[in-house]
């Protein structure tokens, strides 16, 4: 495909000072209102190596303020980066609303540089090649406008490129011995980027190709497509009106696959038996807690149940015996001023751990398919599409090596109602207790549907739910230490025997 | 003065589970209560190696909601920390208020552990010390809670205590060499530390020395200290009611010191001799901004000045041919959800910039003395404070090596009237001007006050004030480009000559 391109296209020096001096003018208008829009942008450049990524950026930006993007290399990956999960170092960098984000290289070097260098295996192509789909899909479902620009030019063009930076020492240090790797076998490398490129050139994310031997029609193609692009989110903005179709459900829908009430809450431990077995398991956890230190295993574990389910104590419990500096406990709550303007699942991909830590968080992203779904925070087809966002991001975990559990503490409406009065009367405890909690109660039969159709379409075998029967919190407590005890110890022997 | 302790302290089993057990539930009710009153708390840990620390923290922590407090150790510096100031690393893990922060080791570090190694100079210890003071000072002005506490045991203890962990390979990874270097010369480090106890043992952030022997009676002392001095920080916030103060100023007291009446705003260039200028200046930056890059030279650049004085043209000038990886600019406006409930320095210590990149800040920390002395948005004793916690800040920057200059861009009122009717009058720019632009007018007086006080006050030799006149904006953007390149042309003479 690339070899149908022509590189010899140009343009003239009257030409290029007319054109560009318009485009420059429009870019700052459209990026003012894109701002006053809301619109969040993401400008990605790659190419051939000395095919003018930084010169074009550097012209860019000529025509933006610069208080409204940041600029981002994707340089080698530096250690931190190489403790999480792939995709953690571009979804911490996405743009909030009305803001631009500008990558000199991106997620797109393990699919072609870093799999020429062999440094990234084969059989990892396709799994990477989907990871990059379905971020960049998450992100336009979103509203993400993602511009993608190929900077193109021919192999002689490049070797006389490289040999002019060699030749001055003010710039020698800016090609590599890989670089020339890349040049002498310039058919290998141009065949992966051709694969990268029809692979991940989607509707809703496509690839546009820059003739970048000319730097002067290079800048004025880049320009006017920018501009193209973001005249035409505007429009498609206006369009659609308000952002999100706030729906509120008016008729609950029973959902067929009924979990729930198929849960036996009768379960239950002595008092006796629960002292006994949490020691036990509270000392197991924390020997277990170094060892997933030292063999570098990420564990990410989701709380999520009924108000007063007793999630809580659960994690106190859990904590109890872990050295605090090698987990963080994040509590979930209303997303605050900063998380608002970004995509919903961005304030998580915050908050992945980093391998041999432990991530705990008391409710999580799928707040997305409970309260939001419910309280209509969101419109009908966000939550609907947020099942697979949610196991594409635990998968993406998940394969990174983290061991990812989500427990669903259960109790029935009785026992629900029976602590709620429990704490009113106990004035140590009453501040626990609110209007909205008496008010959610309300909603118990919509919640319980909303529950089934989550617990279903998102337990997976690398990240599964584990309903906890929860009316006695003895028994709760133990079988969700005993789970984790089971999955880190299992982990623990997959990775001795891997090493 | 640690000679006179007491190490064989201890208690028995009975007096400890008891006493243990009143001081648990007493702490998480008072968590609950410091967080309902949004008081921020620091819990720092030091002392000895092998006194037990961990341990400490790991009973502590028994008493606290998980969700509520973080740990942190500050473990051998990491890359990250190195390329910014020494503060950086703990002003980014300040807590906000209503949470606890648990430190394994802290900023106290340098003037013991790295101290006896001879990591940092004899030389730079008073520096340190008065660094660690003002930190404490600022945040405790702010109405953190500061908690330190000292783990102290013998040289016999210590010896033990190190053999017993190297018997077993479950632990030997736990004591190094230097551990054992600082328990072969015990004596110097205890008078090491002894100094940093005289020195640092302050009334608003006091030490505690922690008989750490009996481990029973270290927990319970903890414990017993950690709730004390939280029901006294408790009975505090409710003496004195509102915390902040506001107070606004019913008259306008004409600050003595005029700087800037004296500005000579006829300065002006014309547009060719500005062309000229511009383009030599920015081809120079350029050429600086990579050797600053290479000489790993952090840059601070902060830009204030009247509404329309041209701070965004100028930024744009500014950046437009560096390159965009090497640089940000920070648009600082109100705080938001989570900057509101930190200390008011901690948005701007999170964007000092690493060793080798810029910094640019359209408006700055400085609004503290400007618009929130204005109006109110502080007390009077806030604003009067800032300027020695700005002056320290900006100090502690300095010392770090890097470049910092604050703009301030002058124009007069009519040139400021004529700005602001260009803008209302040009479709392209009429978003720029709000009512809240022809408000501020009225305060120009009160203003001009502060901002005459705050030049003189904040002008140090490593971090000045330039006045730029500002009316003819050739003028003003050809002089502010060439203070910054002769700054940085100075400051890479500096480092090559040191190097």
């Amino acid at each position: 495909m690339l070899e149908k391109i022509d590189l010899s296209k140009e343009i003239g020096q009257d030409t290029y000072k007319k054109r560009i001096g318009e485009q420059k003018e429009k870019l700052g208008v459209l990026q003012r209102k894109c701002k006053e829009a809301g619109i969040p942008v993401m400008i990605v450049f790659e190419g051939m190596g000395a095919s003018g990524k930084g010169t074009q950026i550097n012209h860019l930006i000529q025509a933006l303020d610069p208080r409204g993007f940041d600029g981002y290399a994707n340089d080698k990956s530096t250690r931190e980066e190489r403790l999480h999960p792939f995709l953690w170092r571009f979804w911490t960098k996405i743009p909030a609303q009305g803001r631009i984000a500008i990558f000199d290289r991106s997620w797109y070097r393990q699919v072609t540089m870093e799999r020429f260098d062999g440094k990234i295996p084969e059989t990892a192509m396709p799994g990477a090649l989907r990871d990059i789909q379905s971020f960049e899909r998450q992100l336009t479902d979103d509203g993400m406008v993602i511009i993608k620009l190929f900077l193109y030019i021919s192999e002689k063009e490049q070797k006389k490129r490289f040999q002019k930076l060699e030749s001055s020492k003010d710039t020698s240090w800016r090609v590599s011995k890989d670089d020339w790797r890349r040049n002498k076998d310039y058919s290998r490398f141009l065949s992966i980027c051709e694969e990268m490129l029809e692979k991940t050139d989607m509707d809703y994310a496509p690839w546009t190709i820059i003739e970048a031997t000319d730097k002067k029609y290079a800048a004025v193609k880049i320009m006017t497509h920018v501009t193209d692009i973001l005249e035409e989110a505007l429009r498609q903005r206006q369009l659609r009106g308000e952002r999100k179709e706030k729906e509120v459900l008016t008729r609950s829908v029973k959902y067929q696959n009924d979990v729930l009430s198929g849960v036996d809450l009768n379960k239950s431990l002595s008092k006796e038996d629960y002292k006994k077995k949490i020691d036990f398991l509270q000392e197991r956890l924390e020997h277990l807690h170094s060892q997933v230190y030292r063999l570098k295993i990420p564990v990410v574990l989701g709380f999520e149940g009924w108000d007063a389910a007793g999630k809580g104590g659960a994690i106190r419990r859990l904590t109890s015996h872990l050295d605090p500096r090698g987990y963080k406990v994040y509590p979930t709550s209303a997303p605050n001023d900063i998380e608002r303007v970004h995509h919903y699942l961005w304030r998580f991909w915050n908050h992945v751990p980093k391998a041999g830590h432990i991530a705990i968080f008391d409710r999580t992203w799928y707040g997305r398919v409970l309260v939001e779904r419910i309280e209509g925070f969101c419109s009908e087809e966000e939550w609907k599409q947020a099942y697979q966002e949610i196991n594409e991001m635990e998968e993406h975990m998940a394969n990174a090596g983290a061991v990812v559990l989500k427990f669903w503490l259960h109790i029935d409406k009785d026992e629900q109602e029976r602590r709620f009065l429990a704490r009113q009367q106990n004035p140590l405890k009453q501040w626990k207790i609110t209007e909205e909690d008496w008010r959610n109660r309300e909603k118990w039969d919509q919640y319980e549907d909303a529950v089934n159709e989550m617990l279903v379409r998102t337990s997976t075998t690398d990240a599964p739910w584990i309903v906890v029967e929860g009316n006695c919190k003895y028994y709760a407590r133990v079988k969700i230490l005993k789970t984790v005890v089971d999955a880190l110890e299992t982990k623990i022997r997959e990775a001795k025997k891997n090493s």
